[in-house]
C-alpha cells in the first residue's frame, strides 16, 4: 500500500528530489550498531523548509513514516526506518544561513556538519565547541541532544542551541527561542526539540551559540597503572580545574587505536587531558592536573604540545568506536552511554568491569569522564541471538546500576532504539505518560521517527 | 461561590495553614509594579509535596484558581491572584533536601531564599551563582527563568536547574531530569517547566547545579561621560574577557542609590564590573578591560578592592529599583525588560532614550548589558490613565525595537500579566498556538495562574 503511494506518486512530494536505488536504500536503513536495519521505500533529499513541509504533509495525509537522516552516525538506532516510509536524507540543507560574528551567534540548515562548520568560521576566531567525534550534522547532533569531548566545558547541544525552526507533524512550521543570550518569553520550546530524536518533527534550521578560541591550548596524556586509578584522579581533576577535555581510554581501546592508526601510545589506562585558555591560567591548571595525577598513581604525564600531535591525539580518540569495529570485522557495535554524578564514577567504572568481567565478554571502556558519561562498547555478531541477549543483559545491569545512583541511562547518544526502556526506571510512571502526552499532541497521527525514543511502546 | 467553598470546608485542603486576614490577603494581593492589585480568597502555606497534591486536587475539583507565591518580589505581576482563588504560598516548603558538594549539586524546596541557599553553602567553598538581585525564592526565580548581574558568566536559571519536582494540574507528582552532568533521555520536560511562571503546574522540589567560589575576585566601576560611550565598553568587554558581572547604571540611578543608601558614586553614566578567576587571570582581564573603557572615553576607572566596598557596591546595585522607588512615594515601577544580539545594544540604548525624551518621561536605564539585557525603569501612579497609556506605548516602542532586531520581549522578568501580548510578535503566530497547546494539555481546567504568561488571552 506505502509503496504503491510511493510508486504511483512518480517523483512525489512536491520538487524534491526522491531515490529508490537499492543500494541508497540500504545505505539509509541500517547503522554501525547491532540494532537490525530496515529499509524505507524512499529516500527524499529536501533542499528548503518549504520542501519539508510539503514532504510532511503528504506523509501525514498517507499516514507514511518520516525518519530523519543526518549522516548516519546515530549510535542507538534513530536513523532505521524500522516501519519504512520515506528517509528524509537533510544532506542538501547544508547552508550557512547568518553568521554574527560579533554576537557568537550562528544559524544554519540541518545538514552542515560539524567540520563544515568551523571550516567556514575558522578565519573569524569563533569555533563551535560540541563535538561528539563523528563528523555528524548540526540537525542529527540537535535531534540526539549530542555532546562528546568539550562539553565538560562547553556543555551539551541544549545548552548550545539558541533556536530553531522546525516543521511540525501537520505541515506548521514553527520557530522557537532567537538570537538573545536568554529569554524569559513563553515555554522554552526550543529544549522540547532538542534531544526529541526526529518524533516531534523535522528540524530545518538551527541557531547556534558560539565560542572564542582559546588563546593557549595544551594537550596531554596521563598513563596509570589500572582503569581504577585513572577514574579516580579524572574526579579531582573536574573539582579542581576548569578542565577543557578529560577522556579515559583503556588498554583494550589504546591498543586498537594504535593498531587502526599507526599510533604508539602505551597500551595502559589513559587520560587524554585538553587545557585551554590564557596562558597563565593554562600553565597554572597543568600544574595542579599533573600534581593530581601523581597522587593517583600516574606513571607518566607526556605533553602533546605542537597542534600536530595534539590534532593526532583528538583523532586518534575520535577513532576509538571505528578502530574498535576494524578489529572485529563483519560484527556490529553496542555501547552503553550511562552517566552518573561525578563521586559515581570511580564505583560505576569498577561495577561495569565486574559485569563485563562476570559475563565473559571482552568489552572497552572510555568516555567523557568529565561529565561522569563513559561508553562500555562491545563488537557483536547480531545474528548470534545468545550473545545479544548477554549482552542487553550487561547493558542492563550498567545503566541499573547508574540510574540507582541518580544517573541517566544515555548521556548523550539518545534513547533511539536501545534505550526507551529505561525510561520509566530513571523518571518514573508519571513523568513518561507526561512524555507520551507531548508526542500524541504534536504528533498524534504517529509520523514522526515512529518506534524511536519516548515511542518505544510503538514498535 | 469560590468564597463559599473555600469557607464551607472551614481549614481547607488538607493539613496546610490556611489564613484569611485582610492584611496577609493584601500582601498575596499585589506586586511593587503599576499591575492593578486583586485579592486572593485564601492564603494557603503548604509543608510538603503531598499537601500541595492534595491542594491540587482539591483546587481542581472546585475550579479555583491557583497561584504560587514565593517573596513577592517578581516584576511583572505574576503572583497577583487576578481571579481570586488560592494563593499559595510556598514560604514553608523552604528546606535544603541535599547537598552533595563533590557533585557540585543541591536539592532544595522551593521556598528556600537564595542568600539562605548560599549562607547554608559557604563553609563548603561553593555557591549558586544565579543573583536577580532581590532575595527571590528558587521556587520563583525557577518559575521565572530569573537571571541577574552573574548570568554573563554562569547562565539563567534554565542553565542551572538540572532537575524538578512538579504537582501537575490533575495532582499527579512528576519528577524531571536528574543528578547527571547530562542526559540526553526523553524530552526536556525540566526547560519546559523552567519559566513556565507558574502556569503549568506548582513546582516541589529543585536541582541546582552549583559553582566552586573564585580564587579571586576584583569589583570596579568605569565612570562614562554619556551612556552610550559605556553600552560600547560593554559590548567589548563582553567580546574579549570572561567577564563575571557588568553592570550599566545611568546617572538617575546612581543619584537616587546615594539619597537611599548614603553612598557618593560620582552620578555619571557608570559599568559596575566584577572579574573573577585565578590571581593572575583577573589581573590579565582587568588590564585588558580597564584599556577598552579608556578607549571609549572613561575617565574614571576605580577598584573596589576589600570584600566591604564590593559587598556595597552590589548591594547598590541591587538596590537601584527599590532606590527609584523611594525617590517617588506612593508610586509604583513598571520596568522594560528587553534583550538584544549584544552588537545591537548601543542602537537599543540610544534608541530607550529618544523614546522616553519624545515622550517627555525621565526614566532609568540600568541593566546586564554583558547579555544584552537592559531595563528602562518607570515610576508611576498607577491611577493616572494617562501617563499609563503613555508608559505603555514607551513601553511598546522599546520591545518592538528589540524583536526588529533579533531580541526578546523579557530577557529576565518572565511575561506575567505584562508581556504577554508581545508573544505573537516575537515568535509567530504558529510557535504561539504550540505554547497554548501544552498549555491546554497541561492545565485542561485552566486552575494554574490563569491569565498569566502564555495564558494572557485569558483575562
Amino acid at each position: 500500500m506505502l509503496q504503491a503511494i510511493l510508486g504511483d506518486l512518480g517523483s512525489p512530494p512536491g520538487r524534491a528530489k526522491v531515490v529508490r536505488t537499492e543500494s541508497v536504500l540500504e545505505q539509509h536503513g541500517r547503522d554501525f550498531t547491532y540494532h537490525a536495519p530496515h529499509l524505507p521505500h524512499a529516500v527524499v533529499y529536501p533542499e528548503s523548509a518549504v520542501e519539508v513541509q510539503t514532504i510532511v504533509q503528504f506523509a501525514a495525509d498517507h499516514d507514511i513514516p518520516l525518519v530523519p537522516f543526518g549522516v548516519g552516525s546515530s549510535l542507538e538506532g534513530h536513523v532505521i526506518p524500522i516501519k519504512g516510509g520515506i528517509s528524509l536524507d537533510m544532506s542538501r540543507m547544508n547552508r550557512i544561513l547568518e553568521f554574527r560574528p560579533g554576537d557568537f551567534i550562528v544559524r544554519v540548515e540541518p545538514g552542515v556538519t560539524r567540520s563544515q562548520l568551523n571550516e567556514a568560521m575558522q578565519s573569524s576566531g569563533l569555533f563551535f565547541p560540541v563535538d561528539p567525534g563523528a563528523d555528524a550534522t548540526i540537525g542529527g547532533m540537535t535531534a540526539t541532544n549530542a555532546s562528546g569531548t568539550n562539553a565538560v566545558r562547553y556543555g551539551a547541544m541544549r545548552d548550545n542551541v539558541k533556536g530553531l525552526e522546525v516543521v511540525l507533524a501537520d505541515g506548521r512550521l514553527v520557530r522557537t527561542g532567537g538570537m538573545a543570550v536568554k529569554s524569559s518569553a513563553g515555554y522554552n520550546l526550543t529544549g522540547l526539540f532538542v534531544g526529541s530524536e526526529g518524533t516531534l518533527g523535522v528540524i530545518t534550521s538551527i541557531t547556534l551559540k558560539l565560542q572564542g578560541i582559546p588563546e593557549t591550548t595544551v594537550a596531554a596524556r596521563a598513563v596509570f597503572p589500572d582503569i581504577d586509578a585513572a577514574g579516580r584522579a579524572a574526579v579531582s581533576i573536574v573539582g579542581a580545574v576548569a578542565i577543557g577535555r578529560v577522556e579515559l581510554v583503556d588498554k583494550l581501546t589504546i591498543a586498537a587505536v594504535n593498531a587502526y592508526k599507526g599510533t604508539h601510545y602505551e597500551a595502559q589506562p589513559t587520560l587524554f587531558l585538553e587545557f585551554a585558555g590564557s596562558k597563565v591560567s593554562v600553565n597554572q591548571d597543568v600544574d595542579l592536573a599533573r600534581e593530581l595525577c601523581f597522587l593517583e598513581g600516574c606513571g607518566q604525564f607526556l605533553f602533546e604540545s605542537d597542534s600536530k600531535a595534539r590534532a593526532q591525539l583528538w583523532e586518534a580518540r575520535h577513532s576509538a568506536a571505528i578502530a574498535l569495529m576494524a578489529r572485529n570485522p563483519g560484527k556490529k557495535m553496542m555501547t552503553t552511554d550511562v552517566c552518573v554524578p561525578i563521586t559515581e564514577l570511580p564505583g560505576a567504572l569498577f561495577h561495569a568491569r565486574e559485569t563485563m568481567e562476570r559475563y565473559g565478554f571482552e568489552g572497552s571502556i572510555l568516555g567523557h569522564v568529565g561529565d561522569g558519561n563513559y561508553h562500555a562498547g562491545f563488537t557483536i555478531d547480531p545474528n548470534n541471538e545468545k550473545d545479544l541477549r548477554a549482552l542487553e543483559a550487561v547493558n542492563s545491569e550498567i545503566v541499573t546500576y547508574a540510574l540507582a545512583k541518580g544517573g541517566t541511562c544515555t548521556g548523550e547518544h539518545g534513547l533511539g532504539l536501545g534505550k526507551g526502556k529505561y525510561l520509566e526506571q530513571e523518571f518514573g510512571d508519571e513523568a513518561v505518560v507526561l512524555m507520551r502526552q507531548l508526542k500524541q499532541l504534536l504528533d498524534p497521527v504517529g509520523i514522526m521517527n515512529p518506534g524511536k525514543g519516548v515511542d518505544f511502546l510503538n514498535r
